[in-house]
């Protein structure tokens, strides 16, 4: 398939050419990344602009459960959901936390809806651009809502945090008011923090869980880019289905206010910088994985090695060499 | 001072022209980083070489009390000890670890002993950077150990462990069999694990802290580099001055038996292939701070904060104009 003919299958809506779009821009080979920044300049006036729900949570939370009924929820009422994860460790584990399509079996069949897993990466900045590239697509697409999921492994968190408009930390009650394996960091990126399994015998510590963690936010500096009793921390029932119209309310009030605040514009434009710093890095390391500056560094390191030279000195001799200043 | 002044100083193993040359590799300025690549590469070629002993511990497990303790047995037994600091927080904190000299009073007033605090900085690239061309600067004033000592902050572990030939862990007594706060990776890397405070009420615990970890070190897969016995744990007092005579045989052996199957050699051939990576990535990416290139940056990044165009777009083009392939 073409790109004119791809970009109009994703402009349309179509999931598959919206697949076989994700899988191009997925791909590693040189062929596949011109087509894909073709693509993506293509769709880039597309002016479409969905709500990016960036999603934590540590496995044990129930994210999958809470994916499922709030996607569904959100589905029914007719809007189209998208759901992304962003994985690093899964080149490790061999497996990606969204690749058992099974673990979301209704949201996954819903017309309304979209899951792709996360792909097998090593590397963190290439998850970064596929994943901000699949959810351009996905905008592209038409979608209205864009869950990306982490884990929360490494640097993950960070990468959707930059991703997001809204941003979601997923908790298990815990007994006690110790705060349970969050991160330093992530507490003060999440606009809602919500605590799951607020059902059966775990109901009352979920609600003791939900005040610890009101209380940790109100101790948090207060931020330009929130309304009044923003960030919260709230309960829910994924599997009850309890709470989570209550919590797709506070994120509609959020993103209204930001909206008409300019701080959704003000964010989105701060991504676009981040990620072009970022871009910008990238772009230039891989400049080292050229042939000619690759027989260049062998040749180099050498002279490291036996000590004819420091690593100084013969770095910025080769890079002097390669890019002539 | 001139290089070829300061240099002869530091061949001389004079302590002060040491002090002037660690400041010189300390500076970012441009024609100090351009005279200290000279001044090191005049030494380069000294053929000295010391022990480097990198050292990790979290703050109150005694580590200034066992640098000393150690650091003044050496300097008895006619040896010359450099103690150098990473300290990748110092521009957080705003003091550094050895910034307090009082902490070593008796080492750091002997004359066969030389301690150099840790610099503020902010850039673990500069830190790293800046603490092998100390080390090397010892290693040409004839220094015969150099201790390096970290407190184990984010990466400057890593650090250390890549510019050191022997590396000691140095933790505290611990009730219980829960490793305490050992990052994952650091007891990899630990060639000796020390458990200070072996004294008073301490005593019992520290022997079965070490037992613990004599325990996990068995664990964990066969070295090529360590002869019978290695990677160890052992308990030793700072205070009271005993088990370091026991340390630093043991160090010794370890030595003699490394550099005995050229595994010493390869260790630092590694470690100098290592740096000449990381140079090249740090040279590579400076090179994104002259002004041209900032000019660029800043036109380009309008483009993509007011949607133009995308950021993987804007950062090929942005590098492709100022470096052609």
């Amino acid at each position: 398939m073409d790109n004119s003919a791809l970009a109009e299958g994703v402009l349309s809506g179509n999931r598959r050419a919206l697949a076989r779009a994700i899988t191009l821009v997925e791909s590693t080979r040189g062929e596949h990344r011109t087509q894909a920044g073709d693509l993506l300049e293509r769709l880039a006036g597309s002016g479409r602009e969905a709500i990016r729900i960036g999603l934590s949570g540590t496995p044990g939370v129930g994210k999958s459960t809470f994916i499922e009924s709030f996607g569904l929820m959100l589905a029914e009422q007719g809007l189209r959901v998208a759901v992304l994860a962003v994985d690093p460790s899964s080149a490790r584990t061999g497996g990606s936390i969204l690749g058992d399509k099974t673990r979301m079996e209704h949201l996954s069949r819903h017309p309304k809806a979209f899951i792709r897993p996360s792909p097998s990466q090593t590397h963190l900045g290439g998850v970064a651009r596929r994943t901000r590239e699949a959810v351009a697509l996905c905008e592209a697409a038409g979608f209205d809502v864009v869950l990306i999921e982490t884990v929360g492994v490494g640097q993950s968190e960070t990468v959707v945090a930059e991703l997001s408009d809204v941003f979601l930390l997923l908790l298990a009650p815990a007994g006690g008011d110790e705060l349970q394996g969050v991160k330093r960091g992530i507490m003060e990126v999440a606009d809602i923090i919500i605590v799951n399994k607020a059902d059966g015998d775990l109901k009352a510590t979920a609600t003791r869980t939900c005040a610890d963690y009101a209380g940790a936010l109100r101790l948090l500096r207060r931020r330009p880019q929130d309304p009044d009793g923003f960030p919260k921390a709230m309960t829910v029932s994924a599997l009850e289905q309890s709470g989570l119209d209550k919590a797709w309310s506070d994120i509609s009030d959020l993103v209204t206010w930001r909206r008409e605040t300019s701080h959704w514009q003000g964010r989105r434009a701060a991504q676009a910088r981040h990620w072009f710093h970022e871009e910008i890095r990238q772009t230039l390391l891989a400049r080292l994985e050229t042939p000619s500056a690759q027989k260049l560094t062998s040749h180099k390191l050498r002279e490291v090695e036996t000590g004819q030279t420091t690593p100084t000195k013969a770095a910025a001799s080769l890079v002097s060499t390669l890019w002539p200043e």
